[in-house]
């Protein structure tokens, strides 16, 4: 009998999914973001709840207000994700012995931190003895069902976009477990970004209201494994031509002899969104976001092939189908 | 700076409470069973979320299955008590190394045969690896505003009354842990209440529909802890006449030289509701749940002195704030 060890975050989510009975008339799939129950009258209530476990999702480093804030945050993100606003979250927290009271306001402040940045207020939890501090956070939303944004959506010929630059966060994670050394002008930068993620809530919301998305993810688990789960969803394959890398991570990757595509394709914790947009309504979302300050970038095609093809000058490579896995997958 | 374990559970929540900001027209106070959002026409979506941890929720005996239907089961408990029908179960799942893929199986078995008992569906969810074993579940479920029961709402003179029979859970954990050894005759019943406890759902739905319940929780931490937990909401005492000990529990105290009355008060892990009835409208709630097979037992009755005193025959003794606590207090 394989032990969870081998067998993989993926196919541990798959063995649970068999278990389950769906439920009738769900307005979103197993498996998507986030959750949903109709309302009626057009309208969803949209939960989804994630767990941020001290071992794996707290780098050395963070602080235990940043970690508070980031189990928030990822919730928030996936709501992002589905064009959906935040209302309330709710915590449960394992907290291991040995932590001070001082330790559990930096918690609380995180948590509300996190939430009322989005908008969002923390309305209850739970609080328990673990061995490892264990943050699972609820995020509870409402939205128009027609408005809701799926990973299931995209066709062939549809554009592949995203919000902001990719490779910050494996290149603050490399530096913050002392694997890599970062030349000092571009430490900060690259370390904040894994220490004080942000959720695309306002480009979410944005993108959702022009209803010319067809698909939407955010990258937490890496761009690569992104695309992975929207072509898998929505039965397409994408070829990507333009991938937005950070210049620090350009910058970052040149010094250490890195590279640079490998850290922006298989990152994690990364809470940027990944959209299919129709070709011919492009212009709409992308001005969309133009008027919030955002630039949506436009990083390839979606193809009725299912591969996952990267084209850099002339070379076309495949894209790996792997990004961060809990269990399989170190992220370094 | 005091540690955690000096702290106590329920001194670490209103550490963490005085860090969030409270949202304004909030249905629910923070520290009620459940929150609320208000969706308008009268109606509030109510959601839940309670973490068992392997550690300190899972006693030796207790299967996987069990175990995950029981993190199910204690999250309808509280929407149980506030008088929700539960629609949505999500759960998150920190899994050790070690466990194999039938164990995972069992976990979602045991996930999905919780909701599917109460009537609800898991929708989703996230996995991690985690040093202990950790479920973390929402219950969501929607109510009409003026059904949802608080803990606030007892007055002086209310009766004050329980479903169900108490002790068998706290017998049941003294046998599984060891402590004290039963005689067969009585061994099941005790370990089952542990092993696989039950909500009272459908008897929730019932007194919520009365709308003669002024204050509601479940008994999760102890009858004692959750007389506590009303007098302090609703600024009442209670006197307890009545102690209703289950037969078994009886003979297994005197088998044991154990005070029954302390099994029945001072336990844990035991899903019935307490509540406080209008006594004019007293018949009412009796009736809705006799209607549904389930005795409501009247135990007490509030008064406006905050303290929780117990009457056995002529003597009169006071209650302890006392209960199943994480961190300070050990159930056994």
């Amino acid at each position: 009998m394989p032990l969870v060890e081998e067998l993989g975050e993926r196919e541990i989510i798959e063995i649970l999914f068999k278990c389950l009975e769906g439920m009738p008339d769900s307005p979103v799939p197993l498996g998507d973001d986030a959750s949903a129950v109709d309302l009626g009258r057009g309208k969803l209530a949209v939960i989804k709840s994630d767990m941020l476990v001290g071992k794996t999702d707290v780098p050395p480093g963070m602080s235990l207000w940043q970690a508070a804030r980031k189990a928030v945050v990822m919730n928030i993100s996936d709501l992002a994700a589905k064009g959906v606003k935040p209302i309330a979250i709710l915590a449960s927290i394992g907290i291991p012995r040995g932590l001070t009271k001082e330790d559990i306001e930096q918690i609380g402040k995180g948590l509300n931190d996190g939430a009322r940045e989005y908008g969002a207020y923390v309305l209850g939890g739970d609080t328990n003895e673990a061995s490892d501090l264990v943050i699972s956070c609820v995020a509870f939303g409402l939205c128009e069902k027609r408005q809701f944004i799926r990973r299931s959506g995209a066709k062939p010929g549809n554009f592949v976009a995203v919000t902001g630059l990719f490779g910050k966060t494996v290149a603050g994670l490399k530096i913050l477990f002392k694997e890599v050394s970062a030349p000092p002008e571009m430490e900060t930068s690259l370390v904040n970004a894994v220490l004080t993620p942000h959720a695309r809530l306002k480009e979410g919301l944005a993108l959702a209201k022009t209803q010319v998305v067809t698909a939407s993810i955010d990258s937490s688990d890496g761009l690569a494994w992104s695309l992975y789960e929207i072509s898998r969803a929505s039965h397409v394959g994408f070829i990507i031509d333009a991938l937005p890398i950070a210049q620090e991570v350009k910058a970052f990757a040149e010094a250490r002899n890195l590279d640079p595509t490998d850290l922006a394709l298989y990152g994690g914790e990364e809470y940027e969104l990944v959209v299919t947009v129709k070709p011919r309504l492009w212009k709409r979302a992308e001005e969309a976001l133009k008027k919030i300050g955002t630039p949506l970038t436009k990083i390839g095609i979606a193809t009725k092939e299912p591969d996952l093809l990267l084209k850099i000058k002339e070379k076309t490579i495949p894209i790996e189908a792997r990004g961060w896995e809990h269990f399989k997958m170190p992220v370094l």
